[in-house]
């Protein structure tokens, strides 16, 4: 039906009625005062999400802008780089360091499983020399549904005295991520998820550690120059004419974050994608990922039933019933289907798409009991 | 009056309601067939605005960006690069040659005044060994109003065989300006100015000659890099997320610019601002740009009647008649205002620009025959 779409993928995610009607606003001018308090409260708000006193950068760019300014303002060309790899983003920041010259070094567990930090122990204690400069990896790896246990992880790297560069893209705003109290060194996000705003600005926040780091760097950078962007939050500006129009609607939905309180977002992410886990295992559903643990609470992976193909199932659920739902990526094309509770989600969505999905699969003609998937997702609901 | 301001500044510029309720819409999954769709239907329409048979790149950034871009994608450090510097804008293209490693040499001329096409062969005539790689230039400079002759230009740079980077932010789609005709090698561009969209993205196109040196640029460059982000481009895709929402915003701007005709739209810039040049000639104002050849079309700067200053004609404007004009930048700021007329503007805003700085002057104590600047432009309008 048209204008009936509703996302539900790791991103672009539900965007609120109030962010696209503050972005629908003619553009004010990016110098005036008006643009500049709106800068501030955005700012002031970023830090709050971000769970750090570090100043926020916010570049107009895709998060993968915001994963190259980190990296590009840290590496030397023969740097040492330790990749924590556990599915297609985590492995982009792998690339992004070897493009910049860096001697890439990678961790890689099978899609599905998180690091264990017991092999990151190792291997960092192995390097006595400290050759180490600084290990990537990522908190919510949106291609198979896994979350790695950050504090963990960088409070390991924290005690070997490496950098730690954190891909918060999918996780911030929807995922405890605790940037100071943990000790994250560069950690990034994009608009278009926890956020609840389209995509077109990512955000990046880079401990005092990293700053002194970066004063070594020799790559010239001009555009995510960290300097002059930190030069220009300082001042409520930027540095380059931004998406004014995304930047307004950011300012509303950190505001809706902060109005929910930024620990009840995550709680209602938690809360949302359990109940789902709950309602396709009781369609007797495979979940891609096993362990709660280390289960996504913003993206859950699914395997298709026997005789029963992915591209099927999103099909109908995309002509039937209005929803998107991601497939797999690169070599899980056609094994997972992928779906998102992102951001601007409730429990009316969760509801509205396991009921949609025994819809699809009801037509497909898979053998279970219609309704069971609704009926345990409302049991959990109502007793957590 | 709230929600009532008019921005008469070089960009963002004013966008239309069509495209306001474009991107107004829930934002749609970037790697769906609706999208790519959408981007079909951009990137060829981005072809006809910068009339080139060329791919053009869309990158989710600020103008900069696309600066960034186009000159870390083919400068080598030591690559010697002429930059001609009119203003701000122009001198920005050789900070980032510079920061690249570039060995830059600037022309530079007064505020005011553009490039002498002979200067420029006289040089280029003295470089015999061939040794200068690449030539920066601006077409409009918005920080002072003027306008390069960039045919004559662009024809001395490719008979000397460097490349010619042409900073094109805050003149496609309003300043006559044919890559393939004139032999233009990188053109750049942004969203918030003629093509009436807020700010967020960024277009660059390259020439064969220019793919052909971008081969031999030995810095890597992930979220910029020209080969993947055209390998997109070729699929009717993006390399990354991209500002989904401006993007389909810059579909219906498009849209409008084809409607009208490209032709249409250019000569529309030159009326509403040459009439606008009549009328503060009639109120005995002086014209930062002297020269009609040179005087930008899209951005008319103006010094103030002797004895009142810019920051009260810009307050007043804004205060008494919510219509924003920019200040001069660094050197000459409240040495001039600058009115914009760029993008989607038509009579009736300029008739109105002039009127309320007739009110505003007179407010200010300036002594002049009331109304003569209006009479003055719509005398000018019905006879041209």
């Amino acid at each position: 039906m048209k204008d009936k779409s509703f996302l539900m993928i790791p991103g672009p995610t539900p965007v609120p009625e109030s962010v696209l009607l503050t972005m629908a606003k003619h553009p004010i001018g990016h110098r005036s005062s008006e643009f500049s308090k709106i800068l501030e409260s955005v700012y002031s708000d970023l830090k709050y999400v971000f769970q750090t006193k570090n100043d926020v950068i916010v570049y107009t760019a895709s998060g993968t802008g915001a994963m190259d300014a980190a990296l590009s303002n840290l590496i030397n060309p023969g740097d040492k780089v330790l990749s924590l790899v556990i599915g297609n983003f985590s492995q982009r920041l792998a690339k992004i360091s070897t493009a910049l010259g860096a001697d890439v070094e990678i961790i890689e567990v099978e899609p599905s499983q998180a690091i264990n930090p017991m092999v990151l122990k190792e291997r960092l204690d192995k390097d006595i020399n400290k050759e180490i400069k600084l290990v990537t990896l990522i908190q919510n790896e949106t291609s198979t549904g896994v979350t790695n246990d950050v504090k963990t992880l960088v409070s390991i790297i924290k005690e070997h005295g490496a950098l730690s560069v954190v891909d918060g893209v999918t996780s911030i705003g929807a995922i405890d991520c605790k940037m100071d109290e943990w000790g994250i060194d560069v950690l990034i996000s994009g608009s278009q998820k926890g956020f609840m705003v389209p995509p077109g600005l990512s955000f990046l926040a880079a401990s005092e550690k990293a700053w002194e780091v970066h004063k070594d760097c020799k790559r010239p950078d001009f555009y995510f120059n960290w300097d002059t962007n930190r030069k220009s939050v300082l001042a409520n500006s930027t540095a380059f004419t931004p998406a004014v129009n995304l930047i307004a609607g950011l300012k509303t939905g950190l505001e809706m974050i902060k109005e929910e309180g930024l620990e009840n977002v995550i709680a209602r992410h938690t809360k949302l994608s359990k109940g789902l886990r709950t309602a396709l295992k009781a369609l007797n559903l495979k979940l891609f990922v096993d362990d709660d643990k280390i289960a996504s609470t913003t993206i859950t992976a699914v395997l298709p039933p026997e005789g029963i193909s992915v591209p099927d199932i999103r099909k109908i659920l995309k002509n039937d019933y209005d929803i998107e739902v991601a497939n797999g990526q690169n070599a899980l094309k056609d094994k997972i289907f992928r779906i998102g509770t992102l951001g601007f989600v409730s429990e009316r969505d969760v509801i509205m798409v396991v009921g949609a999905l025994e819809a699809t699969l009801y037509k497909l003609g898979y053998k279970f009991e219609l309704g069971s998937g609704v009926a345990a997702l409302i049991k959990y609901l109502n007793n957590n």
